[in-house]
């Protein structure tokens, strides 16, 4: 780490500063200059824990004025440490193949049987690879209808042995993870649950292929500690997902930050999934950021699809019609191909 | 609500829209002007889930360009319905009482039984009326001090006896919310588990005063509706808690939005704090933000106090030190007089 | 306009704003329900002006809740009265067409008459159709270098003239224009000039065509005002350009908004023009956001290129090396035919 | 500067680093760590604007991780090197005087002659000190009032003699800053052209006291720079203004950054002035901001007052009628000698 010393601090400061950096197992270098001082501070404590709690309190001394990291707080989700990219295998469909891209598509909620076959069929069709579906919805409202639950668990189970095709659902509460596990192939992480860190944990001990959405206003640096907790915990399966982050801007419902997608890939080597239908909140928009994602490099997109979007339950203004996706899928190859990728 | 036409709306989409309020119950009310209609709709969907879902629809259509709601999508929180401000007792001392200001001061994390001690008996010296320290703590890094869980909150017990001061404490995990209900006289919602709607409804069902920080990106409208999640489940002693949002400004760790403690209180009957540690994430800021909180009408401050913020496990760059606390309370009883308050 | 009476609005407010409404020659819609009183109110005020400034004076009625407007505040260049595109020949350079994707490139700063030399000879050669390049420069500190005015714009003018290759370059202070207009091909207006509306009128009378960037933080309606006070000067030829906004994210130094691309197109019938370089300011992703700017929708690009990025007196971080950019460009057509248009 | 190597970086690589910074004057003192290199470069370039474009040049190396600056961007206002509080006079009005709170108080715009008398004559009698009023108004919308120009500085100047009371008035165009200067006692710089800085260096040529507003989206190290422009053409007269910025809330205008407040006090000597019509946007709103500004330490506040808001041209809905503004005058008094000053 490297500490900035006041401009006030006096010999006897950085005295006591290299006295206190040494205790701790910390050698010191000092660069004196005509304003300030500059101490590099060089070693290895025990833990992670230990090391940002020192930083806190160095930056508490009145003679210090501030204190830089040097090294990224996570290590399991750093590309530099595992520079190979991470395959995911869902039931043969291989998420963050550098050949391919992976299409998720479904409604936002299950609404009745007859509602995710027409879905899970469309899908299909048009030629997604994993269909989506919520059993258990946050709302921000407490008066909006909340999911099915289990019995839309069933329901997408159901689905994925008519239509062949793996399943991906969110998981809300760290006591319902066992049940989703029980149906669902990828766990999905909301946003508003990014830094819900007891069910990042639980999620971590479940051993199934996790998508870990972004916080709406969180940082890269966070965002990767989040994942960094289920890795740390044994679950190396993670996919990150950019949804859009929340700005000034309100013709859009987010602001898709395009320039995590590329970001992300020099972070860590986890998979990069797009969400063109949250960062968007408009039907109409949808497509073009669909291919802005695949161009920019990312491993999969994920699409919000309904068969009838002016009776769904929720979502329905960002939905596309099953005609709309199998065109945009149509369209999305040429994309895919133009950076060296494949939708098939 | 109001539902904007598109300007390419023909006389028989406006004939279908009509057709579709009336089928739901709602009397359409047409202003035709050059450019544009503007449908306002008036009824009464059963519920609030239904109404917002509608409305949803409603924007998919194609010859439809916007739908404005006109109701506030929150009711037991909001003041138009509830002008009384809301008092709560918490062994003796009342919150949200207009003569009064509330102080809640202690460390971010119990440490030691002495480190706790010694902040419990500064602050109440100095004159807090609720003691703060957390057992269970949120972490950006799955490797940071998570807190020393029960044994902490037996810690704080020991001083609530000890200095006859209520105590406040965090609860992350919806397994953990009968546990801390044990101990805790007010159980603290963290800002990262604003939207986590499930842990909102276990202390909604919990019946102990709750204060509930503001999500780092919340709109006022969402803040409000998570706050209605408990009080839809019974639990009306809700405090709001303004924490500093989320902007572009690095300086401070957080923006404080002064403008939301008149605006809260001008929506809603819950007594209003404020949080000037973690809204500005550093010592040398934390007194004038507490000054101008409870000038601008805050029922309450909760400032993190540490008896040596330089060996702090957590947030040692925010705390003060009991000596300064102490001048701040001395100093804050003059400001809260000017506005007609007193901290006695 | 809709009007959003007060929960307490009595029958008397009613007619007293009915009667207000009718004195200014607008005809009033009522809708009464259960909780709240909407009035439609529809008619035409002379001027834009004069209905901004009443719909604010409505506002401040204490029986009035809030005023939503309904029609868009542009006109001009507005999608919905001009359907059809607007193409700009700059020089036999098409910028608009729907088939061709238009690559403008060059350094920040003119800095040496070698340096601008090197590096219009190797944009032209990898195949960009517009030479950008600095002569006067904004600049956060007014210690930094602000570019060296009209000996730069000489040089400028000389590439021209050797590549035959048009130019852009910025233009910040109105008393500039004229100097500026003399050598420009395409005025650029920077972001931080966005709302300087002299300036945004005296390139309004200019009759030369102009890019106009985004402000930092300014919304998509905002912005097309200011594209609006140009075009009401009569200046019709204006492109839009996204250049990132500003969010919390500091790992990149501005957020590319992707969502602006379409979004824009739907809105204007202006072209849209994606500047990478400044969205991202890092090299490493100005490749990857080219891409997905050209994917969405984007009818050009503008990019800086320095022959030795490490000796750039401006913006080196974020500029590529010719041999990069010759990369960019080659594997950019493939992208710009995926969306059925060409660089070539 | 600290420079962080890449942990790739070779011993070649720092060798040459070495040898670069030599060659520039700097002397280089390594950390070296388990998992990266630091290098503290000491020296002193001949001109901050050497200095940040050598910081640049140096990012672009391919072994260099980033480079992390020491030293403040601006001298001229920053504390550290003139630690006493500026005291501008303003015919007698003593702005940043540790023992007062100035007022400064009149319409957004001036409209009509019976209109600033009336709001001159009352905000002179509430006790204000100063008297606003816009001559050049900026505006969103280029169809909307741009205020009367040089005939409202001539009834601004009128009002001065009748009531003795000095004038701050807006100017825009570099062009105007002349004769804007013959009438008012302080020049105002907008939010908008905050970063338009031929019109800082004007207005610093001017030699007349300047109140600078934050742009809406500004780091508190970019507004420093800013003042720092004015400042370097020899005008140290210069007032901050906090008046809000732009988040993602929209129930508020914009959000008032309460921290601005002592954060500038402690990193500059200029006085800090508040701004809560514009920060709020919502008359109700305006006085807690104000006593929170106060409480927080701001040297003066700037409100706007309309003899009636409900016919005003302009922010109608932020401005308070005059008795409104007399009862705000009396109740911010007790709150200023709170914090040890007064209002008289």
């Amino acid at each position: 780490m490297i500490i900035v010393m006041s401009s006030k601090a006096t010999p006897e400061n950085l005295e006591e500063l290299t006295g206190v950096l040494k205790e701790r197992g910390y050698d010191a270098h000092l660069s004196k200059g005509v304003e300030t001082t500059i101490v590099g501070a060089v070693g290895a404590l025990p833990s992670a824990e230990e090391k940002a709690a020192f930083m806190e309190q160095l930056e508490t001394l009145p003679y210090v004025d501030r204190v830089v990291p040097v090294a990224k707080p996570y290590k399991l989700v750093n590309k530099q440490f595992h520079p190979e990219p991470t395959v995911i295998d869902v039931r043969g469909v291989r998420i963050g193949d550098p050949a391919k891209v992976i299409v998720m598509a479904g409604p936002c909620t299950v609404e009745t049987p007859e509602q995710l076959h027409a879905s899970a069929q469309a899908v299909k069709a048009a030629g997604a690879h994993i269909l989506r579906g919520g059993a258990f919805k946050p709302s921000t409202s407490p008066y909006s209808f909340h999911g099915h639950g289990e019995a839309a668990l069933k329901m997408l189970a159901e689905s994925r042995e008519e239509f062949g095709i793996p399943i991906i659902t969110e998981v809300m509460d760290v006591r319902d993870v066992e049940l989703v596990c029980k149906y669902a192939d990828i766990l999905q992480i909301g946003t508003r649950n990014m830094a819900n860190f007891t069910l990042l944990k639980e999620v971590g001990d479940a051993k199934v292929p996790v998508m870990l959405k972004r916080g709406m206003a969180a940082l890269y640096e966070e965002y990767l500690q989040a994942a960094e907790y289920i890795a740390s915990r044994g679950n190396y399966e993670i996919m990150l997902c950019e949804r859009g982050v929340r700005t000034f801007e309100t013709y859009t419902r987010n602001t898709f930050d395009i320039n995590a997608i590329p970001a992300w890939k020099e972070l860590s080597h986890l998979p990069v999934i797009a969400d063109p239908s949250h960062a968007t909140g408009k039907a109409s928009l949808v497509a073009p950021v669909t291919k802005a994602a695949v161009a920019a490099g990312a491993d999969g997109v994920i699409i919000e699809v309904h068969p009838y979007p002016s009776r769904a339950l929720k979502d329905g203004a960002q939905s596309l019609e099953p005609e709309a996706f199998a065109r945009l899928v149509r369209e999305l190859e040429p994309v895919a191909q133009s950076v060296g990728r494949t939708i098939r």
